[in-house]
């Protein structure tokens, strides 16, 4: 049925597709998706310790296959307190017209980088799979991980990324074409407009490396899928095209931005935390960004969006909200995650069909 | 062998495959591609109407199959003096580093869009293809080259623009992937952030309309094609994959570049000829560019860069040569265009194989 195994074989999915992991869609997904075959992945990046031990246990307490759990591997930049005022500052005029108290103290997102404290909980846990993004934490954490178990993935928006990561002890290589939603992996690089698309990395990415490859960004049904396997890819990482499922629960307003989005949508921003990503594009975009000088050092350029975010959305506006999509969320169903991937595997297969006569 | 043959009923060549317009090879390029069974393609926007009459002769010479002459269909801006001369004032100190006089007159490159005179040269010479980047010329002009018998492209960046140069007469549509060398096609949009990926655009594409579908952009070998086709192309044009060829012809110094280029070696620019198009980066790039709201409108920021590159070049140096290459350069072959064109296929096949078992 699939051109290949070598993922499967890794990880012991039945499908050669992972979940990825988001922030925005509730923990469901993840459910939903391990049980029916995929990779769940749960975004722990933005979770307490205690959080991260009751979604896995959420996950175990309706299936027991394998799981992903995703951290944010980053070194964070030193506090910049003159940059993160001006910011605020600069934020001011939206938190007047919201009628909000820009003096007011504001909620900080956890987005801190893998360590000790998450180390042990995975230690605890033991999920099939960690994977990483922005490129792995320091090698005494990276021999916990993988004593505890895990095989071990991280992200690669270049060739060169990839083979430091194999290098590195990854286990297989996530190529994030600069299609995908959300943040961008890159570590090595800095420079958002060298971003390659998927098409022209996969196979700079197989060739450089050993280990599995698995393709991500813009792929949306199976024909993505099939090219994928096509370019070398031993599996696929699939995000937005889940995000109109029931078991994502998306808000109304993130949904129906992605239903209407046009082909061209969305760009790459950093003015939602600091770090470029990919999103449709909003009034926050378009006034501040999409990237701006002036958005402090992830992931501090977040929390004072987050009263802003949600006193628009009250009023039935996604303003200021983050809305992550890759290229393709035109292409996104609405129905139930199992539905999706059962659409997927019999479209991907119908594509290969069609080649092998 | 292949999964669809309506590019190749429509156009009748051999292959799926379009040896894509380009400006920097030589013209042997587009003559080996058509007499080894692909569409050969002049790039005839920067050539006079004589150039094109004895290149398209030349093609005869070798073979009696199809070809295609490429031209441009943007609308010209209005002169504006007062950014012209900035511009070269700009220009000024590379002037004096490389010893040239700013004050001597320049050489115009001819990159004039598609008009009545180049029309009458398509009526005479009878290619069985044309296409056009920057959309479509006006009504009566098209009418006379589709009169002319020739089939008719045109480049889509969005699902939109290809639903626009379907309704208005394009009879195939190249959906050309941000991962594209040299000028993006973009007519509709006006946005170097938003344009999309090929995994993105090509199915977004598809789905858009109802003629033939060819997707560009970053597709350096055979799992490149068969991906394309997965996704659900009928076709592939192909561009910087060739560029290493013996009949291709390149300088040194482009040769030189293209085979040490890292998988992020390109970015969009506009500081060559005003419009964004994608390229190796270098130094004019990198100290003026890669977008700068400084150069002229297109064409007219190239002629002052004119004296600077062939100077540079004297000297062994790509500073202000337009290095356009796609994404995927380091997968371009060194060999000849029959061997490169085999290869393809036979890497093809084996992908496709694969897939059927």
């Amino acid at each position: 049925m699939w051109p290949s195994t070598r993922f499967t074989d890794l990880v012991e999915t039945d499908l050669p597709l992972i979940q990825a992991p988001m922030i925005g869609p509730k923990p469901e997904l993840a459910r939903a998706a391990s049980a029916n075959g995929a990779l769940g992945s749960l975004g722990c990046a933005s979770m307490t310790p205690d959080q991260v031990r009751a979604e896995a246990a959420a996950i175990r307490a309706v299936t027991d296959k394998p799981f992903n759990l995703n951290f944010f591997a980053h070194t964070p930049a030193p506090e910049n307190a003159e940059k993160a005022a001006a910011w605020k500052a600069r934020l001011a005029p939206y938190y007047a017209e919201l009628g909000l108290d820009a003096a007011a103290p504001i909620a900080v997102t956890n987005r801190a980088p893998f360590d000790a404290t998450m180390c042990a909980v995975v230690e605890e846990v033991r999920p099939r799979v960690v994977s990483f993004h922005f490129g792995l934490p320091d090698a005494g954490l990276l021999a916990r991980v993988k004593a505890a178990g895990a095989v071990v993935l991280s992200s690669a928006t270049t060739a060169e990324e990839a083979a430091w990561l194999e290098a590195h002890g990854a286990d297989a290589i996530i190529a994030q074409g600069a299609e995908a939603g959300g943040h961008r992996g890159m570590f090595l690089t800095d420079d958002p407009a060298r971003q390659v698309g998927i098409f022209a990395l996969v196979p700079q990415v197989v060739d450089a490396v050993k280990v599995p490859v698995i393709a991500a960004g813009g792929i949306a049904d199976g024909r993505g899928i099939a090219a994928a396997f096509a370019l070398g890819a031993d599996a696929v990482q699939i995000g937005t095209a889940f995000l109109l499922t029931s078991e994502a629960g998306l808000s109304p307003i993130y949904r129906a931005a992605l239903k209407g989005a046009a082909s061209d949508a969305t760009v790459l921003t950093n003015v939602f935390t600091g770090r470029p990503a990919r999103g449709i594009v909003n009034r926050i975009m378009r006034e501040e960004g999409p990237l701006s000088p002036r958005a402090p050092a992830f992931p501090t350029a977040a929390p004072p969006l987050g009263p802003l975010k949600a006193a628009a959305e009250a009023k039935g506006l996604g303003d200021f909200t983050a809305l992550w999509s890759g290229q393709a969320g035109r292409l996104a169903r609405e129905a139930r995650v199992s539905e999706v991937l059962e659409t997927f595997v019999t479209e991907a297969q119908a594509v290969m069909a069609r080649f092998g006569r």
